[in-house]
């Protein structure tokens, strides 16, 4: 188990779906910082289910509590313990499931590791388990936006096969990619996104997608070089979330098949810094931010757990057909928004502060 | 700085293109392990550069010392000094790059961090430094393939676009791999690579390429939700290395097309284990290993450093247009595939030792 | 901030006097261990306050719940979640205290690092931050007990110049140190102590006083050199305490007179197992565990509130007359007791794990 | 195994008595230092053997190397490798040893450990393994010196029953210290010291004894709470050292004896700070700096390698006398003097550093 991340901006989460609840400690925040509770609820919110018929209909207030290292209003530079109480504590009754593991689920790879599973629905592989990290995000992305006006926007820009046209990574805002179901900025692809979505989920399936993000403000000089390069921390980040098969950033796996001469960002002075012409590089050169805006995408898979009947074998290898109960997101990608901005504000603040060491 | 990687078995790696030399610190190797300088040298004369006319003809033997940590031709368990003395240990005289920052490459975000950089060739953000890994690396890999039998192979899949036709990550072999100049397998799209490689040089230009993976023996259990997941560890580690832009496993990408149905991978009794008939997972499910062979890719961008001439602005914005002196490798992907499964290496064996606690 | 201990089972602490609560994540616990709150709530309830006439007669009950990482009564191996409620949650009301650093206390070293701090009786610096390192102690000292046998057991060797006679180290129990108020488990020495303890808390005053510590049935083996030896993880963690001045193993400051043949411990078949006959080590040699039981004292300061008025200076540097107000512990080492046998059990599971890694 | 130290400014240490030589890996060196082998020979020298009739008379140059790191004669802000070759390279012949683990000696705890260990004089426990930290801690002394004016300057305050009078420690230079052979600042308790070393010498014995140390000029607020608080970690750093078996700070085991009316430091203006009138906290309050001079003292047992006969068991258990070869040092805590500085200065600059991202 490894529940923390980050050196000097350490977050460490808990909590499975059942249970008291889920949460996380944040060690290293900077004390002075006014913080309370609803400036972590808004993000939490974004994330949580039931927010439109996209979504598995549970109802979920998630409601933050700190439960230490603030005082009047102010945090003491003391450890900040968030807490969200579980709705439902009791132990899980899957039936089925306790015999057999959903395909391409952590069910059985929990079992393999440590000899036991959560009897309910995922345990720490459930997208429960990010509660803890969008909490602790908010409260990075509050300092990052007052110390260095920083702005964190991701939006989902494809779903299945259905793509979103260009958006403009300078100037797309949180505002506009709430504005759609499907968090895509833009109309029309929104609206064939969302189609797609009710008709995978009428054929009791599932659908993947890619949630894209950009940083904005972010000044030359973040990154560790070697082993903490930012888009090698990002890249951790990202595949650290549930569902994730991939991370790009800049040019990403296209920029493979360009010349040298067609991929290099030329320099040009902007304003006070040295820029760039373009942006193939996504904001990072040799591991460290450019200051210009960092871009990078994040493919999340289909969700595992459909409705559909599936050929599988139980954990003694005896061939069933396994029906999953419930209702579940057909897709996750509208509510991995959120997270998705979460986590790169703890990789950003975690650096900008090793960084700061510097001053 | 953050040059240090890994839990339980810990690699420290240091140096530059100048100065006396590059190498590593390991710390956390098992004792009682046969080694000598010959576990070593096999990858590093993979990685070399002048091995063939499809790179750089620099020459440079790369030979290493083992410093500590080794007796009698068994590992005491204590810390092993790895060291390759530089050739030439002068400091640089780039002239013109001391003035301008070069296209794509870290030059500006070193001297935007520090303050300061290597007059040399990218000090730390320069290929050599990736020596004390794939040092590091070869033992971690002789660990793991004689406790489990491990087996890592890369290959080159592309360049630019010229693309491998399937290789069979069940039975591709190094043999295979180092059969063709462009360490493509598949000999007929090696031979296209090739052509375009030569041609891209002649053009004094550079192009792109991907490096898959397969890492095949590792059981089903290795990996520690929720932060340091398997995948979530080997995107870090591929995105810490020089000139790398994407990192994506199993179906990756293209999986966020596929509906759940199509995507999940059904389990099925494969002999003693439990397995599944597909693989789109690529061997991780919930960020733990499930016994099927691990399958990753990695996208590497066209080399920054071109002889062409560049449209460009020095340090204080003045436009400048640069040429590049001497000659770089056109095509970084052949020489990348030893240092990816180096990574590979540094990763599965700490995720091993962290698993074997649960033993 | 650094409030995480710990490389395999790792412990993150959180939490002032005042506020929601205090508490700790458990992150590395092995998973199946029958767990609930009952194993963790007795060493609460001895290190909790208003035990005696002895102590502050606060009554707080010190109730913990169980988070996360627990189902229907076994670990999960995720991590524990572990809270405390406080029982007053206003932020606290000190007065003079505000502009008037205490004596002795961390008021003015808080202040000058974070630039705020708690109004409370201390924040973090407080005894209650205590509670989340005994809580997350239970459970390892729970582990070590059911995998190895260990036993841990620390008492009060000293109050102020009252001493103890020899405790044997070999045979002392936690019910004969709790046989007395003092927790010396020589019971004319105890009375002394008791004696001395009311004298000064007629007198407003406050005395220090020494606890040792026996852990017995430690395998030899434990301990990572060079940094994170056994005898070095031990001094860290008992100076991590408030309060304590002072770590010896073994001979400790009286050894340093001794000649090498005094003090030198030979070997001798001890059953199954190689043993020394003397134990001036303490139990450690090089940083490892040599089988032989660990022994180590720490030293605790007199408590630096005390009733009595005090000449010192304002934040101003003004000269002032301090009243502290309320009445307080006149001697901490009784309830110090579960406190330093919870940090010596952090210390051991966590070093027990890393070496079993070479099992 | 874990031979890394601090949190950004982080070194590894690797080497043995025998093999190519020993060393460290400093990572977070802060960039743009003047830095050369100069700044670390001092140190060195002052640390190894040879030096006086008092100490072992192995001539070891210990020529120290910087491999990496430093170009111009500046830092370049990335990892420092340093290295000391060892004049003699081949595995050990020490017969009798291998089959008798020597008393109080880490022989046996190591074959424990690692089921293997060195041939030579002790492998890693040996006193040449502080080698890498001595070198690494002159550089973190003068980043200290210059940016801080922070002085380290530890003596010998006894040796055996010999005892220093008082020596001020607002004052006392390592000129002064450096002045006897014993470096005991104090000439007539130096001789006496000296006269005991002898004496001891002759009878083929050795003798312990402590080294004291004060920091000066460390502004207030370095040290982390709660588990890497300043004297927390200078106690892990001073235990982590061979030979040592007690660390105190400030009153230390004495103040245990006194009242709190006794013990508390009062505040009082000092120039352009609040400072105490007595400093029996040593100058760390709360796990953090106080401004005041820290003081600590550390306590080192007698050197277990002697020349007496000594009667002990062989591996198997079986009786033997054993009697040591060779020339040992009979006392090393003139020797430690340089290293307890090291020791502090690495803890003293990774705090430094952690409480400036608060800057």
């Amino acid at each position: 188990m490894s529940s923390s991340l980050g050196t000097l901006f350490r977050v460490s989460t808990f909590g499975e779906s059942h249970g008291v609840g889920v949460g996380a400690v944040v060690d290293g925040c900077p004390a002075g910082l006014h913080l309370s509770e609803a400036d972590i609820q808004g993000q939490l919110d974004r994330r949580r289910p039931g927010q439109s018929d996209l979504t598995t209909p549970r109802e979920e207030a998630d409601q933050v509590t700190i439960l230490s290292g603030v005082e009047n209003g102010l945090t003491l530079g003391t450890p900040i313990g968030l807490l969200v109480h579980n709705k439902d504590q009791r132990p899980g009754d899957y039936g089925e499931m306790d015999q057999v593991p959903r395909p391409s689920h952590a069910d059985f790879t929990y079992q393999a590791k440590y000899g036991i599973r959560a009897s309910s629905g995922g345990g720490r592989s459930s997208a429960r388990e990010t509660i803890g990290r969008v909490a602790a995000g908010a409260i990075a992305e509050k300092i990052l936006r007052e110390e260095w006006g920083v702005e964190i926007v991701a939006w989902v820009s494809s779903i299945g096969s259905e793509q979103s046209s260009d958006i403009d990574p300078e100037t797309v805002s949180r505002a506009q990619v709430d504005a759609t179901l499907s968090r895509c900025p833009d109309q029309p692809s929104a609206e064939r996104m969302e189609a797609l979505v009710r008709e995978v989920l009428d054929a009791k399936d599932s659908v993947g997608g890619i949630v894209s993000c950009v940083c904005r403000n972010i000044p030359a000089g973040w990154g560790e070089p070697v082993f903490d390069k930012l888009d090698a921390k990002l890249a951790q980040a990202m595949l650290s979330l549930p569902a994730t098969k991939g991370f790009e950033i800049g040019s990403g796996f296209a920029g493979t098949q360009l010349r040298g001469s067609q991929h290099n960002d030329p320099f040009v002075q902007k304003g006070e810094r040295l820029g760039t012409v373009t942006n193939n590089a996504g904001g990072v050169l040799g591991g460290i931010s450019s200051g210009e805006p960092i871009l990078f995408r994040v493919a999340f898979k289909p969700v595992a757990t459909i409705g559909q009947p599936q050929q599988t074998a139980d954990f003694s290898g005896k061939p069933v057909t396994m029906e999953a109960k419930g209702r579940h997101d057909p897709c996750v990608v509208p509510r991995a928004v959120p997270i998705v901005e979460s986590m790169a504000a703890l990789v950003l603040l975690d650096l900008a502060l090793r960084q700061k060491v510097r001053g």
